[in-house]
């Protein structure tokens, strides 16, 4: 907690009267209240961000699906669990947001069917039938991304197991994102549930790449690299 | 730690000399590295098993799935991810016990098809192809079960939305385990990932109601009444 006061303290407050909002975790897609889909996330990068962004002067809302963690000092939490309840909730708070980071690992696709009782194994069937989840990143591009003038600077993540820049590049040109973070998952250097990560930061026109540190303080640099593009809109 | 020691100490030895075998948690079975069919097992009650289990005198193997609990002192922790680990895991430690309780909500189905590449979208489709798991419970209660005259006691856990002792009582029959503990998930009553719980402890001839307690008074109350079962024997 005094390390914390401390750093709080030294950090230029770059980020002062902005509002950030960022996605955190997992989402999770149930087919019963027994069986879901959903991924490793642990929502450290995310609630990293929301530290860093407050210790930067930033009001804070993290719309968090199910993790473990303490909700950092200082920051707004909304709790979610389904990708179309993330959804919500990030569209009615991003029109107030000077920057919404999308990091959370939000379920692509939900069992067609689901129910408030537990399905037997017959009932459940061999083949689960899906059904697309809303995208959030390409949403709030579409709504204020690259082609728009006004509204939150945008920024996606993108979770890779291969050809982390290009594929992240890809994904920030698709979801009309201003700039996106890849970073790798799956073998040695995973960053699904670590506590160090690195990461390529991309925007329109170029990248950085940000080598392995602690997600505190890779969110920190995450940040302010963001943070002088937001200026330059 | 000294409520924990003190605990301990006024606890009867009534496993000592027993080895327990514990699953516990989730298991998650991956189509990706990115996505995985799991279910909100937290592993709370199988934990507070091997806990209360350690205190009665036993040598204790937790053959645990991806939880985020610490390992209570002088257990013996096996960590898994997938069903077909935690059946391998718990199959090996399964001829040396006296006792094996099988908390972990495990996946009964996989996706047919995995990889260590994250898949794209297109790739993933709009249906997942499902493959059983090997039933942990029932081998078990086929190899050392009510049939048998040798090997370690069985204990199942049956989660269930509804008709909780009915259900229970069917289980424990089909999987042929001496007990079985049987307990509500959904609704306001949910048992999954709370700090407290209810329960059925049913056997062939008889079944007993433990009212609402915290996991580690009812986890005290389930092998109390399993281990004069095992006297029994």
């Amino acid at each position: 907690v005094l390390l914390d006061a401390l750093d709080n303290v030294l950090t230029p407050k770059v980020l002062a009267g902005k509002h950030v909002v960022i996605t955190a975790g997992p989402t999770r897609e149930h087919a019963d209240p027994a069986r879901f889909i959903s991924n490793p996330s642990t929502g450290k990068m995310g609630f990293a961000l929301a530290s860093a962004a407050r210790h930067m002067g930033a009001e804070v809302t993290v719309v968090s699906g199910p993790v473990s963690l303490v909700t950092p000092p200082g920051v707004f939490r909304i709790d979610v669990t389904t990708a179309q309840e993330m959804f919500d909730a990030t569209m009615r708070a991003a029109p107030s947001a000077d920057m919404v980071i999308c990091t959370a690992a939000v379920a692509d696709f939900r069992p067609a069917t689901s129910g408030d009782r537990k399905l037997s194994k017959a009932e459940l069937g061999q083949t689960w039938e899906l059904e697309r989840n809303p995208d959030i990143l390409a949403t709030l591009g579409e709504r204020y991304g690259v082609d728009q003038d006004e509204g939150p600077i945008i920024v996606g993540f993108a979770a890779q197991t291969h050809d982390v820049l290009e594929l992240g590049r890809e994904k920030m040109l698709k979801k009309k994102a201003h700039a996106l973070v890849a970073n790798k998952v799956g073998g040695p250097d995973s960053s699904f549930g670590a506590d160090e990560s690195s990461a390529y930061v991309i925007k329109p026109d170029s990248h950085r790449e940000l080598p392995r540190a602690p997600k505190a303080e890779l969110a920190r640099q995450i940040l302010e690299i963001i943070s002088l593009h937001a200026d330059g809109r």
